[in-house]
């Protein structure tokens, strides 16, 4: 059994996190390692802060789910397998299932290493990436859990059965994921304007809180240049409409901030107009950082209220920039059948958004979607 | 928060075990504690003893998978969770997701006791009790893993992704699974006449190997009165059959094993009786001690070449004793399309038996069935 | 056995035509008579003008697709049953499967009457009625015949397998169809901009060709508050977007016109200005004529490339009108597997489409969906 | 157009009839004619004659359902279609969908001749013939029709949404049906002992009654040289399952006859030695005529409660026989959701019948399934 600095072997780091850094922090959900290795066994060294919420990773062999647990505070060797054929070549891949939580202090999660008898093998990129920035539906918040669940915990929300995951089985891509619960385009669901993923979107993980993660470069301007990915898929808006049915929120050096409708239940223009701002300049910002990626705003698995909103605020961005690489699609809203916990879109709405997306990138990146369902 | 030791709270114990013991054995896959606890964490307090192969474990809250890994030699107290809302009630099931492994004499599980700042409110027993004895598909062997797995290993086998999982969920019963992959109910797959479950089926757990499961009961006659199944289902056969395919097995002090064909491909007479002869039995043995059960001989999942000799074994049975309760049907075979690691049923396989045993035991039984599929 | 004129018993007419005409023009696909008759035996006294392409007829009773005959030119009586249980009370579909043939001027169809020895009950309106505009999606062009069939005739046109036959049993709710294939918002598939669905939205059936139909009404304003809809599904926009990669057309009296993409495959302003303009008009013409109905723009199935300017258009509309009760949500896209014939949506990709749509009525109406599916 | 007598014509004939016959009688469901013609237009001149009900037919084009129409007593020429591309080859199916009902002295089907402007191209095997032996699920009653529907009539009964149907499409296979509602192995549903399908099997079609089918040759002997089927499947038994429940039947010569249960609900052992008896002789008829057929006895979707008589009596077959070349498979029960009408197996009922065989015969005969499913 041999260690080995995690900066030191070819393993392919998914997630936005500081380069060729050790530890390797893992901010954002689907952040971790992948491998090709061929050994019998592999640990991997793992430190985690935490105070109130635990991270959750997930580990798959060969592309398929074989664990997810929840790592408590302290620094451990995590078995990811053991006593396996040793001359068998595996792909392995452990990454954090859960979102970067804002507001928790205390979190972190850093990789050190990982000890094994076998030797690795370049893990090749994938010939599609995909950038999905969004809120508690990327997230995949509801997607674990009873549909009776209300508390918001990690252990409720995933990437493992989020869109991405599967889209990432059908194309043989691979993918990033930006996005936090509660968060919007322009206010979070609670009329919290500073709850907007603009705002941290050029930062390497800008919504991270705590010295720690400040240490760890969390608020460092993110290198677009290191992963640019072919296709972004935002879907945001889904809490800027709530916002519109929520209370005002006090923000600090701002008063009270609310969103309003009309009594017809129409949105007020003004208040509609700083969505519709926030969207324009959001996909700015995109293009700056992301100059040839195909970006698609993605809406509606729970409810499509906002399709016209964010329709004419692409269409202000598209007139004004003459940047046509820029669409929109919605996807299936969550039913009664597929809802998860948490009144958010279960496993089933996550799969049904993921076959829309992968028909869409298949067809717009002219590639083959693999059907076999054997198990995921 | 306040340790309580496992027999002295009010937890339902799955699966075949001692009664009332402390620590707790965990012998049989889908073995192990449910708890209806209101607090805000819960702690359990296992251990484990393991040389080649480690026990899985599956958490499940409110019915809904939440959590499996992989348990590593020693005593642990592993968080279920922690920091959810203390005054809400929950039902929590923490169970050891795969199956007794024959032969590897150092590998034990016992639950000393729980921790947690909740109280415990009784589990009520299901109005239905099932017991489940099988093979490799009945100990889900397949179930997690890419197809492309062919190391026999308890990581790529479960009870959360085989079909007593899934009917438990339809049709809201309990049950208790008696299996081991690769025996048989006359012969293992490998000609080996020893690993047949019949011979261990009056044990507690008859198949555990080493002193340690010996000193916690395994080799005790059952005490069938604890827990009387309204339905037996077994899923018999498919070793049996494969064995006609493999060579002679050299078993100590018997010789040379082996089952044969006809030139034709048909069974010789000689040997497909033993395998009669042994079902036949075996259905005495199950009557015998569970004289009230309905009993079902569920087979096909991995062809169906056997139906012929089982059905002749059971009208044998039914002529001799007269007993009527006692029935046959096919379960739908593994394809291209579900077909799981190591050649065996995937997810969806185990998923499309299990709907075919929830429609005929909902009609048996004059039940419900709960189509809701959020999250599982 | 007694023969009754059509004017004359308490059927329910669907579809736009002539009030209480007798004989009743069949124009639009889905049009005909619905009947609850208590009897053992109906015939349909119908007749049929035609040369090139003939009418197609599905009979549904009791809700289940029972038959789909083409009918041949001249004056039949249609067998619909015979020797059913007299006593029996029944609800009796007699409808066009396929849309009204513009151009083909001796295309016509009426009904005159019915002979049964039963008697009627009336047939109550349903709670919800839809109008569904559109073109060849929407007259169902592809819903049956193999894939491999590329000529556009009326046997592979229906209303039988297109999305409003499933919203109807889904939702139980009437429908009126008014579409045609090749035709769009502002030019046909072809640049013939005379192919417009707008220009002849307010007459009872204004694309209907030759005297016959004009003699029987097609021609005359349409009185739209005889059935007022609560809302009007609109998918156009799909030929509009074919005609920018299609060559210029000559049209009589206006030249050769053509929509044109820039070098970049954008569309040309001042082209795609044109479709915006035909859209805000329309909608005004909608909902002139439609005071209280939703107006959904539900639009995607083969392609969705016009989502953006449709949204404009829309969102033009709002502006200019202060009509908020209007939206747009994308359908799902056709794929290899659900695509039809004729290169067109398949019965699976219209259920597809229908099950977006009902999940969006049942939630804006708070309608409950009927899930059964053992016959359609 | 050239009018061509049916038997100068390559077309196929499908289902068991008078070979070279003109005119043709159309006896059993699926019977027909197939032709691969090369022309615009087709009708087929068909004489019927019926009293109580009508026979249905269906016409397919290119593997495709296209019309289900009732056909009335006289002799009418139908047209398949008119108009279509001439230049183009096409596959045209036109087949009786219903069965031939036993006791309707006045019903009779005769095909002519065919008129058409094109050119006809041979018709090749399939690689596999298929027989289907059966009853009423066979038959395909209740495929069509609302759930409501209690009346035992033509219309509701199918022969294109019977398993036979999606396992042509699945496997690109030939079929033929030897069935008929009500009839068992032993005895019909009501006792009447007449009412059993071996006792009719060998003739041409021994069921039909009065004098024209005598004339058209139904009670001929069947010779079976002329089509061998590699497979047959058997579908009987649900009938003498149900005639225990049943009050008896006086069958003149005969007296009263009655299936006995004991009671504890078991069957009379004398009544089910009857059944068994009969399944045994009907084996060895099968045999006899089929030497090379592969006999699957497939039985189960109206209950699975005869599984085990069935498979006595076939391991007396194959014991007294040593033929092994003959099976049992359990077809998925019906469900709520998945019955048609009259009780019976729905469209997706008898889908899933074919899925559980389409696999079984792919596997046997090593053959590739179709899985396109855009329009059936």
């Amino acid at each position: 059994m041999n260690y080995h600095k995690i900066n030191e072997i070819p393993v392919k780091v998914h997630g936005r996190t500081i380069k060729d850094a050790c530890p390797l922090p893992i901010f954002w959900s689907r952040s971790g390692i992948e491998a090709n290795i061929r050994g019998g066994e592999l640990w991997v060294d793992i430190e985690v802060g935490c105070d109130y919420q635990e991270p959750w990773f997930v580990t798959e062999i060969n592309g398929a789910f074989i664990s997810r647990q929840m790592l408590l505070k302290g620094r451990h060797k995590v078995c990811l397998f053991r006593n396996l054929n040793p001359g068998e070549l595996r792909n392995v891949k452990f990454y954090k299932d859960n979102q970067m939580v804002a507001g928790e202090a205390a979190l972190y999660t850093v990789i050190h290493g990982v000890e094994t008898d076998g030797t690795f093998e370049p893990v090749e990129d994938k010939k599609l990436k995909i950038e999905f920035v969004g809120d508690s539906i990327t997230s995949g918040e509801g997607t674990y859990g009873s549909f009776k669940e209300i508390d918001w915990r990690t252990m409720f929300h995933s990437s493992s059965r989020q869109y991405a995951s599967y889209i990432e089985r059908a194309l043989d891509v691979e993918s990033r994921v930006i996005s936090h619960g509660g968060w919007g385009v322009y206010t979070g669901w609670d009329n919290d304007i500073r709850s907007n993923i603009p705002s941290i979107y050029e930062k390497v993980c800008g919504l991270a809180a705590g010295e720690e993660n400040e240490k760890l470069g969390a608020k460092e301007q993110y290198d677009f240049s290191e992963w640019q990915p072919d296709a972004i898929i935002v879907n945001l808006c889904t809490n800027d409409n709530s916002a519109f049915d929520q209370p005002a929120f006090d923000v600090p050096g701002e008063g009270p901030c609310k969103l309003r409708r009309n009594e017809d239940r129409s949105f007020v223009t003004e208040d509609i107009e700083k969505i519709k701002n926030a969207i324009t300049d959001f996909l700015k910002v995109l293009r700056k950082n992301n100059p040839k990626a195909h970006i698609l705003w993605a809406y509606g698995m729970l409810g499509s209220e906002m399709n016209l909103p964010i329709c004419d605020a692409i269409n202000r961005y598209v007139k004004e920039t003459k940047d046509n690489n820029v669409a929109f699609l919605n996807l299936p809203d969550t039913t009664a059948e597929t809802v998860g916990s948490f009144g958010h879109p279960g496993m089933f709405s996550q799969e049904a958004a993921a076959e829309v997306l992968t028909d869409y990138l298949s067809k717009r990146f002219d590639m083959k979607i693999n059907g076999y369902k054997g198990n995921i």
